[in-house]
């Protein structure tokens, strides 16, 4: 325990005289219950930090309830930190009533099991091209964002994890973590649309992919990936030229996808105004209807934890493989391999026959 | 064996009567090394097939010559087959004489172990986006290439492997086959600039990124990947406006790359009028002569054979993962996770003890 990195970042670290932080992730969780921000970061701090104090933290975190995961992918520039702000505001307003506007959609709000009073909401700011841990980025968000002092609102940012399986393992265990400690929205934001940055923000309940006047250029070898992932469309910076074109390239790309039983919404923002946010929110309200009258909340849930064990199971093997390849026998391998005595199949059966 | 797509696409196959092939790989590459293109064909069907018979093949195919291999990248519509078509003609014409233009290349041709007679040439034409099997680009590339009918040129696309490991275990499979064939140079073409296709162009003696003037802005994602592979530069189409531009973009980020022992050298050329291929084939020869004075080339071989076995390593237990997956006692773990009994590390730990 004594390698995880002590970022206790939240804004209350710095008020005087209290008592030290217990270490069991147990009593941290208790702590963290009662609005302990502090006792939370530290939790995460856990999970980054992987080995077994991350093990002891997720046996807890995968117990409590799973909160409702909002992922917002998109371009870098496009906006995505303003938008989350302004959702912010509109998660603490609650879940807004899900009107029939389309007949296909019956799920009122009730049929959740989901309580419906006002969430308390986290943000996971995720960046696996940063070579920085947490601390430098987190600064900003916290200076810019007008939530960083409201007690409902807990903001992190995720970069690396120096341990098995990365990012891809560790914001889903983060996830849980904030659920457990009784958080019902998270919403996962990440910085690009590389491939392990989608596979990311896709790993949600709603996913909302951000696009800007003119995207269509400059985001033409991500479109096709971004398209199986969208829930919902959002085109910000919505008082720039070109909204309509873009609105009409989302449209034809929707049109040529096969259909399925979730067309996304197409929802017009600019978030530097705060307008179009609560409209955006409506939509991700909408998704989640659809997703728990038509049961599919529960099999995409189940879908997402078989893939997190398989993901564990990899990277399990992968930490094996990597002692395998570390070791002198690989090494003597190799040099077979230069002198043409054997073939990679024959020296990785022998490999692995020990 | 059976299993193995029968592709033998050599012109040569439309020629009457000859006896049936033998199914054994070694008397199969007996075949091969004596100039018969369809049994060499048989063999990269083995190889794309995977399993057993792949199996065969890579063990002859790696106690052979390793052949000189040039990986060429680039954006799609680069022009990189037609620069492969001319780079075929400036192979046949044999290593170029090395001059010590620059005082850091002493290294002559005759300080080569190989030797310097016209050597045979082999394409391979890498898609890995294409769910296509070989076949079709094929066709399309006999029948626009000019050396389609020449004995000393082998050329052939590979577009999926059904097996374990995909492209990046079967290519370099291929190229050690062509190697042990006889073939003394292997150029391998890849389609575009996804981090798959740069992973398999790169894994070459040298590697030649092809651009094209205006190509900053739609390849920007890509540039510090293929900045970081690239043993050379070619500015293809060099007969449009932007080359000078182009020109600086890319020394300007050669100035800001750390410094190695070689800087890459950037070639201009008009593949479509053949202008401009010498000087890229006395740019690959410089490249060469750089390795085999340095070492470099011996460190570089190992290296990539050492990384080869990884993957093949990975790829085993991948296969073993995806057993384990298929199973019953995944699902029951999939259902106690959801049911919040276990947490993925747990049940990746009861799975993996069996």
């Amino acid at each position: 325990m004594s390698s995880s990195t002590p970022s206790s970042q939240s804004p209350s670290s710095s008020a005087p005289a209290r008592p030290p932080l217990p270490r069991e992730p147990a009593a941290l969780l208790e702590l963290a219950r009662s609005g302990d921000r502090v006792a939370l970061a530290r939790l995460l701090s856990y999970i980054e930090s992987g080995g077994d104090a991350a093990m002891a933290v997720a046996e807890l975190a995968y117990r409590g309830d799973m909160p409702y995961t909002l992922g917002l992918t998109g371009a870098p520039g496009a906006g995505k930190s303003t938008l989350t702000d302004g959702l912010i505001t509109a998660v603490r307003g609650g879940w807004p009533a899900v009107g029939g506007s389309d007949g296909s959609e019956q799920a009122s709000p009730k049929a959740a099991a989901e309580p419906e009073s006002v969430p308390q909401v986290a943000v996971l700011a995720v960046d696996p091209t940063s070579p920085f841990s947490g601390g430098a980025i987190l600064g900003d968000r916290v200076r810019m964002n007008q939530h960083a002092l409201d007690p409902t609102v807990f903001i992190r940012s995720m970069a690396t994890r120096g341990h098995l399986g990365g990012l891809s393992l560790a914001v889903p265990d983060a996830v849980r973590l904030l659920g457990a400690a009784g958080i019902g929205v998270v919403i996962v934001e990440t910085v690009g649309v590389g491939q392990m940055e989608v596979e990311i923000a896709s790993a949600a309940d709603t996913t909302a992919v951000v696009v800007t006047p003119g995207w269509g250029d400059s985001m033409q070898a991500s479109k096709a990936g971004l398209l199986e992932v969208a829930d919902v469309f959002v085109i910000n910076k919505a008082d720039r030229p070109g909204v309509r074109e873009a609105r009409r390239d989302l449209e034809q790309m929707l049109d040529l996808a096969r259909p399925g039983a979730w067309r996304p919404e197409i929802v017009d923002t600019t978030a530097t105004a705060a307008e179009g946010v609560p409209e955006l929110w409506g939509a991700v309200a909408r998704h989640r209807a659809h997703l728990l009258s038509s049961g599919q909340l529960t099999v995409r849930r189940a879908d997402r934890l078989a893939l997190e064990l398989r993901r564990v199971l990899l990277a399990r093997t992968e930490v094996k493989i990597d002692e395998l390849v570390a070791g002198e026998e690989f090494s003597s391998s190799v040099k077979a391999l230069v002198a043409g005595e054997l073939d990679p199949y024959q020296a990785a059966g022998r490999l692995l026959a020990d």
